[in-house]
């Protein structure tokens, strides 16, 4: 009964996916709608999991001999217009503040959409010789991009990211770089996220504005959409030339440098969710849940329960557990569903039965499955359920991508996918003609190029194939 | 020689204050100034202190139950004149956002200078019963405030901080969490920057725009002036009325709640170089130095001394240590200078006779004295040397704020005082008007009130002393 009423809180996930989601982010408190229109305020439920995001990806990046540095929110409005396929992408979605201290500004100063512009006019005035290279440094900040249609994580006109700029003295050492860091997400996205990513090269349509080549990771959401995780891009000259990026290379020559960069965002904490919620809310990977395990004590006045959860709290503490014990009022049902909504990965059980047999009862999040494990090294044993409820979300995630992989000859078998919520898998003969059609047609998009041409002909114009694409419809 | 080439290149630290400040962050790459008049770039020698110092800060947040979240850069212009003192103080120096998506905004937006406002309207939200209190929340973020003098880390239009907010059922609890904040912050400042403060409270002239009190710890700088290196404010029912944040009370009724917050800012980074630098450059205090030690090889070439230098890096690692070693193909003294003059703690300095005798030279940075120590148990010798120079910087610094506290019985003395560098202690009535004569006599303010009151008269009007107040030049 209270179950039932708990979990009617939140709309049916297969009924009502848009719904289900907008009801789990709000009711589990992970974030809430700001005053601004498009704004968002992250809450504590859900700032924990960016904060985890974070030292994951930032000791990945440190592993990687990148160093964080912090560069300015505004940007003088004449270095938007310095990349002229930057500017165009970007100005019609910033920010612009134009007036401060009581005056009207003489430059109006853009809101950072993205900082290539002024991290480029820094690395510019950095950069002496060959000597300097490469140059590689990250940021942890807000940007912000003005969205006509916006939600909670994966769309919002303020969000939190990271945005990794490197300069390279060649454009050899640049690309591997743009393919380095996709592989670093990826792996990433798999180990900690448990999500499976799809990565690739974008089509020219797709690529980010002033990119020569843009890489992307998507994911596959529990409807069959596809959100773009996180990109990688390789600029080329394009930014160098713009603010220049230049250096005195081993010949006595001036260069322009090689520019990349690459970020993901707090759309990875929406990503997650739609990965790998269910009806009865979030299921949170491991790596990443603000509380690992949640303990509920059973019969809490009966003597002795309340001092063993709070000794095997502290046990679980001990062992690098993210640990709550739930010693609320509540009933043990009302904290059941509680923790099952806000997606706990494991849930014990710890009443006088339990105590005296030296067992404790485990249910994790992921399967809903109920078990037993021993009182006796409860670290490890729970150390080593999280490691399988890792492993098993990926699985599963996998699982579920590969099967809704489909294949497609013409555009009305891609229709067909993409309202079967699948990614479909096409020939194309690389127009954009053909590509606007996809759209025009189906409302899908091209999430990636495959690394192999597989199919023969284009999927609209029938001509010979010169890239295989994964189509899909994204958030 | 190349030592005095080295040292030539900043300014004298006791003929020109201003310009060795602004030499040794230029000179050691802390920071440089961004394209928009006024903005600072942190960079990555300068980001990871303010790394180390968010790390330290955080884990006592979150020790004392504090949650971190992220609420909007955005701030309606209307929520800032909710508050009539607040507008007031802050509105002369914000930058606005009127433009967004390519449209003039209806409402025009505020680049938060900080966040009562709208965390105050978020709070109205979630708060509904005594249940719900206390809420506290911080978060780390970047705010904005038009000044028109700015100097890197110290005054700059935009700059990151920590904005800690709370609410409290009753005003006793607020105030409460308010000194227990200042505590904190001075025990921070104490075990993290090596750094000795005054704390107490503001005067009303001195106050944050919209509280019923500000309190703040103060630091003296090498030049005897005044840093105002972190304060809290506990602001009444002032926020609580204007954005409704209301609870229903055990008792059944609908009362408002009594707000604080607290904050530090990349401020401290200036505070920490302008207490311990020296006429070398910085001296960094091992708690928060990017590097505790630079390994420097002594005739890098001979046979095992690189091999000696990477193993003894891996120890001190293995110690938890911070550790560079610069087998860059510069000389010996050339390394000397750079990491001098960027403040490294410790140089180990690790030679062909050295590594025969089992032992390291150790320089440390604070003394510029150099010692042996054994090359067995390394990381513990390091370690404990690290120890003793925080202990030392502290120790040292203390005792120059004790002995630069001087008494005046009237404003030429305070005069005198100020111009010699000394914080003055002082009797003052407790008038706005003398508190402004004191000001425009001595260019000195009141940085905090004395918890006791020692002094007879006030040293401006002569009247009766209501406090006893400790002035001084400010930064």
């Amino acid at each position: 009964m209270a179950k039932d009423q708990f979990v009617s809180q939140i709309a049916d996930i297969e009924a009502d996916f848009p719904q289900w989601y907008t009801d789990v982010v709000i009711k589990t408190k992970l974030v809430d709608y700001g005053p601004v229109k498009g704004t968002m305020v992250i809450r504590p439920y859900g700032y924990a999991i960016w904060e985890n995001i974070q030292r994951e990806l930032d000791a990945r990046f440190k592993q990687a001999g990148v160093e964080n540095a912090y560069f300015p929110l505004l940007i003088p409005m004449s270095f938007m217009t310095k990349e002229a396929e930057h500017v165009e992408g970007f100005a019609p979605e910033v920010a612009v503040v134009t007036h401060a201290g009581g005056e009207k500004l003489a430059e109006p100063l853009v809101v950072r959409p993205t900082s290539e512009t002024i991290i480029g006019h820094m690395f510019g005035k950095w950069i002496e010789s060959w000597r300097d290279l490469p140059l590689r440094q990250n940021q942890w900040c807000n940007v912000m991009r003005w969205e006509k249609t916006t939600r909670p994580f994966l769309r919002t006109s303020e969000f939190l990211w990271q945005e990794g700029h490197s300069v390279y003295a060649t454009g050899e050492e640049a690309e591997r770089e743009t393919l380095a860091m996709l592989r670093l997400y990826g792996e990433f996205a798999k180990s900690v996220l448990c999500m499976p990513v799809l990565t690739g090269r974008k089509t020219e349509k797709e690529k980010f504005a002033g990119a020569v080549a843009t890489y992307g990771m998507e994911a596959m959401m529990h409807d069959g959409k596809s959100l773009q995780a996180g990109t990688t891009h390789y600029m080329g000259q394009n930014f160098a030339k713009a603010f220049g990026v230049q250096f005195t290379d081993k010949d006595g020559e001036l260069k322009f440098g090689y520019t990349m960069s690459y970020g993901v965002s707090t759309r990875l904490i929406g990503a997650l969710i739609m990965t790998h919620g269910d009806k009865r809310g979030l299921v949170l990977p491991p790596p990443v849940a603000p509380y690992q395990v949640v303990i509920v004590p059973i019969a809490a006045k009966k003597e002795g329960v309340l001092a063993a959860c709070e000794a095997l709290r502290e046990e679980l503490k001990g062992a690098g557990l993210r640990v709550m014990l739930d010693d609320s009022d509540n009933s043990p049902g009302w904290k059941f569903n509680e923790w099952e909504m806000k997606g706990v990965p494991v849930r014990i059980e710890l009443g006088p039965r339990d105590i005296e047999n030296g067992k404790m009862t485990v249910f994790r999040r992921d399967t809903c499955e109920k078990s037993e494990l021993s009182l006796a090294n409860a670290g490890e044993g729970v150390q080593k359920l999280l490691g399988e409820i890792s492993v098993s979300l990926y699985e599963k995630a996998k699982a579920r991508m590969e099967q809704r992989v489909v294949h497609a000859d013409s555009l009305q078998e891609l229709l067909d996918g993409v309202n079967a919520g699948r990614f479909v898998c096409a020939g194309w003969c690389g127009e954009r003609a053909c590509e606007d059609k996809v759209k025009e047609f189906a409302q899908a998009t091209a999430r990636v190029l495959s690394e192999k041409n597989t199919h023969a002909t284009c999927l609209c114009c029938g001509a010979k194939a010169k890239y295989t694409v994964y189509f899909a419809r994204a958030y």
